[in-house]
């Protein structure tokens, strides 16, 4: 028994075959270029495999519900020919075998509630934060959705005292994405996030961020775990400022597990997406 | 076959006993004073049916996790008497019959889900704007809960540009509860808000901070329907204000179902919570 994992990225595609125990066979990493192109790669490597079914878990937006009948594709990305393309339709076009589809942070949230950080817990948050910020939450094993996949990255929070900075999220300025991700660092500081010093007052502000939505996240959701992956979180001195400021904007109203054990980083690493798409073909796939 | 329910509020309890197709036979509104006379008068009106299960959705805060060792416990309201009280204990002391216990908010949105606006979709979000804000989230036949139970009224919110009234939640100030619940009108504005003009531009300021909850909730849990309870909400000109503002300041960044149907007043009225502990007597009772 085999299955087939896709962690479709804007910038690479990591694709992987396992066993039933999710051991890992083969993979390969493949640019994200034209959707026939990329598509073809998929092809070429799963083609020597007997597959019972693939997961997927995509950048996104996508459409995932299941009474739509744009089910299973890409939407409105500016990626290249990627907009409106019907991504399971071409899967399931060269594999007639059940896939399950999902977005790429679902993927990994689903990832590691079963084998990472969350594997002895029976809800977890996992909000990646790089060039954008995405969330997905996993209930007592099942994903949250419903019109359509959460957009985590888009709520809003407060600017802090010291910070004016308006924000470069197109839809609403200064949102967590617009205020908090790599882009907004690098266009109010003039340096990437990760040039800057590890003891960098700014982290602070950007701790405080991360911190309001973690605090709204979990009136909303209460997860056993939260978890934070992504290109910024690399920083790794981030986790005991937002544990702080998590403290302080909480101030106690609700309990939640050890900051220490709540606010912490993907048990799988970079293979969160990968391991949770393996999963999730075994498990949810249609 | 009977089924027992109770909404126990912080001013009245509601007690029900209904048939197996969920249809009232009998109920009772018992005044909340300390917990043993509240639950002398409970015990005297169910004693008189063979209950097979009973659903209770009570005030807050309640531990609901059923790892902990205070399962089923009313736990740090400053209501005299019920801080720390064995509720689900003193019921099951009595009768020996499966319990399903959860939040006065959680039960009406399952009433809701099963029997009201939501009847027809997959997932819903019930909020309830009052003394307090509370709301509860029901995703496939499931209530969102975690370490805790949610508590949608503490998020976090940006005043509005004409208001600065600092707020008066003891914890956070000016989250969602501190700024837009009941005792947060009168306070700004010396009259309560049962007694303003429909037309006063107050209701605006109040629809703003309720779409911005409104926003969030939509951004993390992507819920069918959005449903609006409590006192405050009888002001019914708050339902197209609060519409106007969810979709500027949503921007249209994602899609929801058409704004009429998707932020609506609960279709079982005030009905909601005794049916919803009534449902839950029969589907979560353990």
């Amino acid at each position: 028994m085999y299955y087939g994992g896709i962690e479709a990225g804007g910038t690479k595609f990591v694709c992987a075959v396992s066993d039933k125990d999710f051991k890992i066979i083969e993979r390969v990493s493949i640019p994200t270029t034209a959707p026939e192109e990329t598509l073809q790669h998929i092809f070429e490597f799963f083609d020597n495999y007997q597959l019972d079914s693939i997961g997927i878990g995509s950048f996104g937006p996508i459409d995932v519900n299941r009474k739509s009948a744009t089910y299973g594709y890409v939407t409105s990305t500016p990626k290249k020919g990627w907009n409106n393309y019907d991504f399971v339709g071409a899967i399931k076009g060269r594999y007639d075998i059940p896939v399950a589809w999902t977005t790429d942070v679902n993927a990994a949230a689903f990832g590691e509630y079963r084998k990472g950080s969350a594997q002895n817990s029976k809800s977890c948050l996992y909000l990646t934060v790089g060039t954008g910020i995405g969330g997905g939450a996993v209930v007592n094993g099942e994903i949250i959705d419903g019109f359509g996949h959460p957009e985590m990255g888009h709520i809003l929070v407060r600017n802090h005292p010291e910070d004016d900075f308006e924000g470069v999220c197109p839809y609403h300025g200064n949102c967590l994405e617009g205020i908090a991700a790599g882009p907004a660092i690098e266009k109010r500081l003039n340096i990437k996030g990760q040039d800057l010093e590890k003891s960098d007052h700014y982290w602070e502000i950007e701790a405080y961020y991360l911190a309001q939505a973690l605090v709204n996240y979990t009136m909303i959701l209460r997860p056993e775990v939260l978890i934070l992956g992504g290109g910024v979180m690399k920083q790794e001195q981030l986790f005991p400022l937002i544990r702080t400021e998590f403290k302080k904007v909480m101030n106690e109203y609700v309990t939640t597990p050890d900051l220490d054990t709540y606010i912490v980083a993907p048990g799988l690493g970079d293979n969160a997406g990968i391991t949770g798409s393996l999963l999730l073909a075994a498990e949810k796939a249609i």
